[in-house]
């Protein structure tokens, strides 16, 4: 891709606030912007984040009541995606998942495992403080997502594909509908971010930014 | 650009563990970089961030000195980033900078502005909880860059660049310095997270998942 495809991409992606309900994306593409969120990079590696696609129209519904800031893409995307983190209690240092994560799933030989963990420990204790309350914790795998939740917007541009993320909710209200309509466990996953998928029914308007040297400093 | 070259793409990201430091980024592709980063969404588009660009060896000494994990990647990388996030004192909806921002850069007429300040409000106070502690205010804009982040580091392998994110510091240390070294005024801006580019000397291996039922799940 030429330097003036890319940036042609970068302006092209933008906060779409209505789609065409007409639309709908190939499964195909679809599964290319869950694998970006799902190959997406994020700390220690250990995967703090779950992917809901929410197709149903009652489930959808739920949701809409509890999203101020979905009103126009809820019901006209093609797809719509929860992104969950993991919790503070299976983020930590001394919980059986990170355990288990580095183990079985990086095949960490014991020697190494020990040392990881301790860096891991002493990362979340001293150097982030992140042990000090569960929110801080949640709040860091939470900033994960956003990494995944950016590579799926992006690829979804590469695809002509049009998206919005949503932080327009009620967390509490919305974690009990992850609980009561969702069936997911609330003391192992919170919800993170949302993030509409579908074709933009109206056009894409220039950019609002600041000028460069406002935001960027060379040293 | 076709779904097998998306996902090669995908595949070729990986956290570069150390650079080729004979190889150094052109000055047009890490412009595009840049922009990858500038032109990300964020929420309700105050833009929450600043991007350093550390070129200086005295200055990568000192945080050389205080990241454990950019310990073969700083020395070694062409281009080293710390991305900042705005104070949660910059992002409350009562700040100066943000009302500036909504009437001056996003030019909102004064019902409109008044309008979005309030619902800015809400979500900060009753969604999100925010206005709790500044440190939840932070993190909050510090997720933001987290989508900078991603964004810049898919950008910079659409070019053939290799990067790597760095959480491995201790953030007390690195504020020490912004505020001494880069006179930066950490009142307005903490650091959010750090990112090298460059070009690996290293294979890319295989990446490390969990299978896609365990993260991903269709309502």
């Amino acid at each position: 891709m030429t330097h003036s495809d890319i940036l042609h991409l970068l302006h092209q992606r933008h906060s779409c606030k209505e789609f065409d309900p007409s639309k709908k994306i190939n499964p195909e593409d679809f599964d290319v912007i869950l694998e970006a969120g799902r190959l997406s990079p994020n700390s220690f590696g250990i995967e703090p984040w779950k992917f809901l696609v929410i197709q149903d129209l009652a489930l959808r519904e739920k949701i809409y009541q509890n999203s101020w800031g979905a009103k126009k893409q809820l019901p006209t995307c093609s797809h719509y995606v929860l992104i969950l983190a993991r919790t503070a209690h299976f983020m930590r240092y001394d919980s059986e998942y990170v355990t288990h994560y580095m183990r079985d799933v990086q095949k960490s030989p014991d020697d190494i495992l020990v040392a990881r963990l301790e860096k891991y420990a002493n990362f979340q204790e001293s150097d982030f403080g992140l042990t000090e309350n569960d929110r801080y914790m949640f709040d860091w795998a939470s900033k994960q997502t956003y990494i995944a939740l950016a590579n799926m917007m992006t690829t979804a541009t590469m695809m002509g594909i049009d998206s919005c993320a949503v932080e327009g909710y009620n967390i509490e209200k919305m974690n009990e509908v992850l609980q009561h309509d969702l069936n997911i466990n609330i003391t192992q996953f919170g919800l993170s971010v949302m993030v509409a998928f579908g074709y933009s029914a109206l056009p894409v308007r220039p950019k609002v930014r600041l000028p460069k040297q406002e935001v960027i400093q060379w040293f």
